[in-house]
C-alpha cells in the first residue's frame, strides 16, 4: 500500500525522457533570454523558487514630491517575471492631495482600481467621447477598458493609496502628454493632427522635454 | 474651422446605418439574458451609466465571525457586470487571526494577492507536488498560477486584509474540502480516489453536510 | 459509384438530429440580436447569401470637403456583418492635399496602411514615447501597432487614397482631440491631467462641441 | 464547528444577488438560442444533468456499405452540446478493407488520430506541398496540423477502427472532392481555377451530384 | 503550360529572402531550446519528417501491477513534440478490475474520455460541488470540463480501456492525493486548510512520501 | 513645472532594473532566432527603426507573364518582420486579363480582399459545399473565411490589381492543384482519395511537377 503514489512516479518517468522540463504550471521569465509575442522565455523549473512568486516593490513605493505628486509602483512582467503568461499584473499607487495621474492609456490591458485610503476623482473617456467619471472613497473599486483615455486625481484632503490591477502581464501605457509634447514630433504637425496651438505647443514640449 | 470634428460626425452617420450600438469599447453584462462561451450578452451602450464601471461591495465585507473566521467578498462578472469580457476581476478578504482560506482552487484564472494589512502564510503547490510557501507583510504580493491548489491563514496577531484580482471576469472556485465532502459521492468511493479512510471521509461528511 | 458523395450526406445525416445549423464556418452577424464579448449572435445560415460577403460602401467613400479634408469609410463588423467573429476589418480613406486624420489610436486592433495613391507622412508613437514617422508613396504600407497613438497627413500635392486593414473587426478608435475637447470633462480637470493651459482647453472644447 | 462549510454558504450568498447561473464551469449549448462566434448559447445549469456530459451515439457508428467503405461518427458541439466552449471533440472511423476517408481538411482545428483496430496508411500535405504519410498499426496515433489536407486508406485486410479528437469543439470539415465537384461552380471555372480537364470535371460532377 | 506552378515557386522566391523557415503550419518542439508561454521553441522544417507526427507510445502501456492498478500514457508535447501549439494531446489509460485513477485536476485543459473496453465509473464535481457521475460501456465518451476534479473506477470485471485527448497540449495534472500529502506541507498546516484530522494527514503522509 | 516628466522618469526607473527590454508595444522579428508557436523571437527594441514598420515591396509587384497571368507579392511576416504577433499581414495581387488565382485555402486567416482595379470573379465554396461567388468591380470588396477554399480569376478586360489583407501575421496557403498533383503521393491514392481518374491525375502530376 505504501506505493501507492507509483502512479504519480511512472508519469515521471515518461516524461523524464525528454530533454526538457516535465511540466508548464508557470513560465517564471528569464528576461535574459529572448521575447517572443507570447512574452519571455521561461526561466528552468529547477531555478525557480517561492521568491520567485513574491513581489515585495510595493513595500517601498517612493515619495510623491514631483511635479505631479503621485508614486507609481509597477508590478509588471519586467519588474515581476513570474507574471509571464500569467494574464494578470498589478501596480501601486499614492496621490497626495492635489496630485493627480496623468491622462493615459494601456494598449494591452484593461485596469481594475481599488481605492485602500484617500478620495480619487478618477474617469474614462469612451470611443463615442462620453465621458465615465466618478468620485472614490476608500474600498471603492472602477474598471477602465483595455486601451481608452483615464486619469486619476486626488480630490481629497489627504494622502490616496490604491491597488490596480491589469488583465495583461504587460498591459504597458502610453501617457498622453509625453506621447504629444515630449519628443521630436515637429511641432507644425502636432498642430495639425492635435488642433492644440503650435504656441501651446511649444510651450507643453518645453515642459515635457519635446524638441521641434 | 469650428467644424474640425466633423471627421468624427462622419463616422457617426456611417455606423448610424447599423441597428445596433455603434462601438463596443466594453460589454456590460445583461444576466437575465443568455450567456455564451465567451461570457454574458451586453446591455445596450445606451442604458450604461458610469455606476455600471463602479463597483462598491467592498466597503461592507461582512464579519469574519464563522468556523474560518474569513470573510470574502468576490467582484467577479456575476457581481459586477461591467467585467464581462474584460479578462479581470477582484476579491476582498480580511481573515482574523487564525483564520484560514481553506485550500482551493480557480480553474479559469490566475490569482494575484497583495496584502494590504497584517500577516498571511500562504502557499500553492505545483502539478509536480511541490509547495511554494510564503508568510506575507503588508504590501506584499505573490501569484497563484491557474488552477493550482491554494491557501491562506492569518499567522500574525491582527485582522489581515487583502485585495486580491485575477486573469479573468470569471475565475471560478473549487473548495477542496467542500468538493470531496460536501455532497453525495459514496463514501467508500471517495475512499478509493483518495485514499482517506472511510471512516475520516465519514466524519467529514457531517462537517461539510455531504452524504453517502 | 455514383453514391460516392454518401459520406457527406451521412455527415449530414448525424448533424440533422440537432435543432440548429450543422456547421460554423461563419457567423454573419444578426445586428438585432444580442451582442456578447466576442462580437454579435449569427444570422442563419439559411438567410446568409453571397452579398453578405461582399462590401460596395468604398464605391462612394464620401467627399473631402470638411475642416480636416479627409473621408473615411469603414467597414467594422457594424457596417460589414459577415466580418463578426472574423478578426479582420477594413477601411478606405482619401486625404485632400494639406488635410489629416487627426491622431488617434485604436484600442481594439492593430491597423495596416496600404498607399494605393499620393503621399502621405504618417507616424506612431510609441509607449516609450519615441516618434516613429515616415513619408509613404502609392504602394508603400506601414504597420500601427495596436493601441498606440498613430496620424496621417497629406505632405503631397494630389488627393491621397489608402486602404487600411485591422487585426479584430471591431478595432474600435479613440480620436485624442475629440476625447480631450469634445465632451463635458470639467475644463479644470483636463487642464490638471494633461498639462493644456485651461484658456487653451476652453478654445479647443468651442471648437469641438465641448462643454465644462 | 460543523458550520466550517460558511465560507462556500457566503460564497453562494453573495452570488445570489444576480439574476444569472452563479458560475460557469461549462456552458452546455442550448441549441435553440442563437450563436455567437465563441459558440452557442448557454443551457441554464439547473437543466443541466449528467447526460449532457455523455455521449453514446458511438455505441451505434453505422456501416460501412457505402461506396467509401467508411463510417464516420461525429461528436461535434451540434451532435454533443456540452462540447460548447470547451475546445475539444472527438469522432469515431471505421473503414473496411479498401475503403477511404476522402481528402478533406479541418478549418477550425487540428486533428489527433489513435488507430484502435486495424491498419490505416494516412497523411496530410503542407503548405510546402511535402506529402507527410505513414502506415499506422492498432495503438499507434497521428497528428495533421490545423486545415491541411489529409486522407485515411484502409491497407490492412480487417476493418479499420479509429477515435479522433479534435482541438475545436466544431472544427468543421471541408471534404475536396465534394467541395471541388459537389455543387454549381461552373466546369469552366473550375477547369480554369484547378487545372483538371473540363471533361474530367463534368464527369467527376456527374459523380458527386455537382452542376453546371 | 508545363510552368503553371510557377505561381507557387515565386510564392518560394519571395520568402527566399528570408533567413528563416518559410511556413508554419506546424512547430515541432526543439525541447532542447527555450519554453515561452506559448509552448517550446521548433524544430527546424528542415529536420522534420513524419516520424514526427506519429506517436507509437500506446503500444507498450506499462503493466497495471501497482497498488493503484493504473496504466496511464501521456501523449502530451513533453513525450510528442509534433503536439507543440497545436491544442490537442492524449492518453492511453488501462484500469484493472477494481483500480481506480485517483481524483485529480488539469489545471491547463478539457478531457474527453472514450471508453475502447470495459466498464468505468467516473464523474467530476463543479465548482458548486455538485456531482456528475456516470458508468460509461465502451464506445461511451465523457468530458471534464477543465480545472475541475475528477476521478475514474473500473467498476467491471474486466480490464478497462480507455482514451483521453485534451483541449491543450500540456494540459498538466494535480493528483490531489499525492498534491495534500506527497510534499513537506506541514501536517498542522494541512489540517487548518483541508479539515482533516492531523492523525488521518500523518497516516496518509506516510503512504504518499510526504514529511512534516 | 518642468519636470513633469518625473511619472515618466519613474517608470523607466523601475524598468531598469531589469536586464531586458522595458516595454512589448511590438515585437518586430528577428528571423535567425528560433520560432515558438506564437511566433518569431523579437528583435531588440534597441535596433528597431521607422524602417522596419515600413513594407515597399509592393513598390515592384513582378510581372504576370507566367502560366497563370498572376502576380502574387506577399507581405507576411517572413517578408515584414515587423508584422511579428500583430496578427495582420496583406498582399498585393496582379491579375492579367484571363488570367487566375488557383483555387487554394488559408490554414490560418480569414482573408479580406479589396479591389483596386479591373473586375475578379472569386467565391468561395463552405463546408456545407456551397458555392459563394461574385463579380467584383473596382472598390469592392468580399471576404474568405478561415480555411475555406476559394479563387480569384480576372474576368475583365483590363489588368486587375486588389490588396488582400489578412487576419493572420502568417496565415500560410494551400495551393490545392499543387498540394493533389505537386508531390510524390502515389497516383493509385490519389486517385482513391480524390476520385480523380488516374489517367488525369499522372497528366496533371506531369504539369505540377510531380511523381509516383
Amino acid at each position: 500500500m505504501s506505493q501507492l503514489f507509483n502512479l504519480f512516479f511512472f508519469i515521471l518517468f515518461m516524461t523524464s525522457f525528454s530533454k526538457a522540463d516535465p511540466l508548464q504550471d508557470f513560465c517564471v521569465a528569464d528576461l535574459s533570454l529572448p521575447q517572443s509575442p507570447a512574452g519571455y522565455s521561461c526561466k528552468s523549473v529547477s531555478e525557480v523558487t517561492v521568491d520567485d512568486f513574491v513581489f515585495t516593490g510595493f513595500r517601498n513605493p517612493g515619495n510623491t514630491s514631483n511635479p505631479n505628486m503621485v508614486s507609481l509602483t509597477p508590478a509588471f512582467v519586467a519588474q515581476w517575471p513570474a507574471l509571464n503568461g500569467l494574464g494578470v499584473s498589478a501596480a501601486y499607487v499614492e496621490i497626495a492631495p492635489g496630485g493627480r495621474a496623468p491622462i493615459h492609456s494601456h494598449p494591452g490591458g484593461t485596469e481594475l482600481i481599488v481605492v485602500i485610503e484617500g478620495t480619487i476623482l478618477t474617469g474614462f473617456i469612451s470611443s463615442s467621447n462620453k465621458v465615465y467619471m466618478k468620485k472614490l472613497e476608500a474600498h471603492d473599486a472602477l474598471i477602465f477598458p483595455q486601451g481608452l483615455l483615464h486619469f486619476q486625481v486626488n480630490s481629497g484632503s489627504v494622502k490616496a493609496k490604491a491597488i490596480v490591477s491589469f488583465s495583461s502581464s504587460n498591459p504597458g501605457v502610453q501617457l498622453t502628454p509625453l506621447a504629444l509634447f515630449g519628443n521630436d514630433l515637429p511641432s507644425e504637425i502636432l498642430e495639425k493632427v492635435s488642433s492644440i496651438d503650435v504656441a501651446e505647443v511649444k510651450k507643453l514640449k518645453a515642459i515635457f522635454g519635446g524638441t521641434n
